[in-house]
């Protein structure tokens, strides 16, 4: 992986919608991730295999999979949370299984219902399950960098963590900043750990910027070699916790900010800002992206006339 | 200056209020001066000394400064556009005169009505009106990360200006981002640049996160050396090419990053988060700050019971 190339996986049609309260229609969601695979994305979280109980907004994933456009060379991923979820996703010709654990005993309860050994043995099923079929494979470390009950997460306990999906023969690991609870130094430390064991190409880092510190945190984990990103656009995704906070890290400002910086990501950020401003149509809200807003640095302004 | 302490002058007062519409009483201004008196800030910007017709927002700038309550250490600064704004702050006591002129002639003569070599001239009328009165001196170089009508400064014209800047006399520099078009990249390379010139306790950096990219600036900025930083209580400030977007980096957001980094500031955090929570009531409307809204990242949350 080139040093001047970012790779900035989509995630707002997973990690964004679902927790939105509007239904956003199937063919709605369809023609996003149609409109995302030509802006250029390599990578799109797509949906979520879950239970539709648990997560309605994302009930129509196999409705979803079986109609988009499949760009050649975009890897299409769903979020996985078990053995019945991995058959759906076979099933429905996801490209990529995306399985979530958290670090934290407690927030792993809360969200799953189990603990983390338990909902790592189903890992193992699910690596069982999929072996042969030509699915790619990547887990996610939730609450890497904080827990919203628990508060820290030891390092060595999240290292561990990442040691035991690779083991379970798991490609693709995720470090998740859950509820945005990450900063800088904290970042750079975990990241220069973690890519001792997991090569850059094979790492996720998934920020939110649920306390404005989201790029501030790119910055960090790229200086120390970095080079896998997830982004919603429009910065979608909310936090429980935080009733008006901001979501995922922006992508069309995450993208932005790499162009500036001279990083390569392979995107037409034109067009991912006029998707951004079709946003709030589609969910019935103003979104926190900034870029969108204030234009690229470089579209530059008339100058105004003299009083 | 420590290397693990930040300073944080707070620009909420003027730099905020200056484009608000509603007209905050003058009662307000001082009771928030003051309550950020008490949160620790040894800098604050309370007012500027400019036409009330340019600036009808700020029209009470004397007033201010004659009501608020002085905390011994805190330097209580004023923009001074000209020579009778500065007779007006001496007049008012102010502590310290903050000059501006942008880099852009283009913006010099949009914003001041005069080209830049002029302003600076102005300048050093300015530095001879204050001469022998206790005043300290501040110059700001605006647009110095680039300008909305003309785009990319070059590096030497900054430095040129920050040079005839010192020559004048004037203790202080900052280097303002004035419509957040700035990158980490061109930050650090600015940065370390004008450190060669200007103590690190001489030089402030003013951005603004109209792209959601101010806090990474002032990471990139910090590892190169910056100790000092504007802020705005909020992320008040705005753009007026911009609507909708942000304003200038959120102060509390900016100080909880810092503190997480185990960066010392000086300041209450808590205090801040309660005086931003009132400002929608001070402005009449929301305001972009997330910490705010989000609490710090070691404000846990209560386990949710179990379904």
């Amino acid at each position: 992986m080139s040093d001047t190339m970012m790779l900035v996986q989509e995630v707002a049609p997973r990690d964004g919608l679902q927790i939105e309260a509007a239904w956003v229609e199937t063919a709605e969601k369809i023609a996003l991730v149609n409109a995302l695979s030509e802006a250029g994305f390599s990578r799109i979280e797509v949906s979520s295999f879950v239970s539709p109980k648990a997560v309605p907004a994302l009930r129509d994933a196999a409705e979803v999979f079986s109609g988009i456009r499949r760009r050649p060379g975009t890897v299409y991923v769903a979020l996985i949370p078990n053995p019945k979820g991995a058959e759906r996703a076979l099933a429905a010709g996801v490209d990529e299984i995306n399985l979530v654990a958290s670090v934290s005993e407690t927030h792993n309860r809360a969200n799953m219902g189990m603990s983390p050994d338990d909902s790592i043995a189903g890992f193992s099923r699910i690596m069982e399950t999929v072996k042969g079929a030509s699915v790619l494979t990547n887990a996610t470390v939730a609450t890497a960098f904080g827990c919203p009950f628990e508060g820290d997460q030891p390092v060595d306990k999240v290292v561990a963590q990442v040691e035991r999906y690779r083991a379970l023969g798991i490609t693709g690991i995720t470090l998740a900043d859950t509820t945005g609870m990450a900063n800088p130094r904290q970042v750079e430390r975990l990241v220069a750990r973690v890519l001792e064991i997991v090569p850059a190409e094979h790492l996720t880092l998934h920020f939110h910027n649920t306390r404005g510190v989201g790029l501030a945190n790119v910055l960090a984990a790229w200086q120390v070699g970095a080079r896998r990103f997830d982004a919603a656009l429009g910065g979608l995704g909310g936090c429980p916790f935080a009733p008006g906070a901001t979501g995922n890290i922006c992508t069309e400002d995450l993208v932005s900010m790499a162009h500036e910086m001279g990083i390569r990501t392979g995107l037409d950020l034109p067009a991912l800002i006029a998707l951004s401003r079709d946003l709030p149509r589609l969910v019935g809200h103003e979104v926190p992206g900034q870029v969108a807003k204030a234009g690229r640095p470089c579209d530059l302004h008339p100058v105004p006339r003299a009083a």
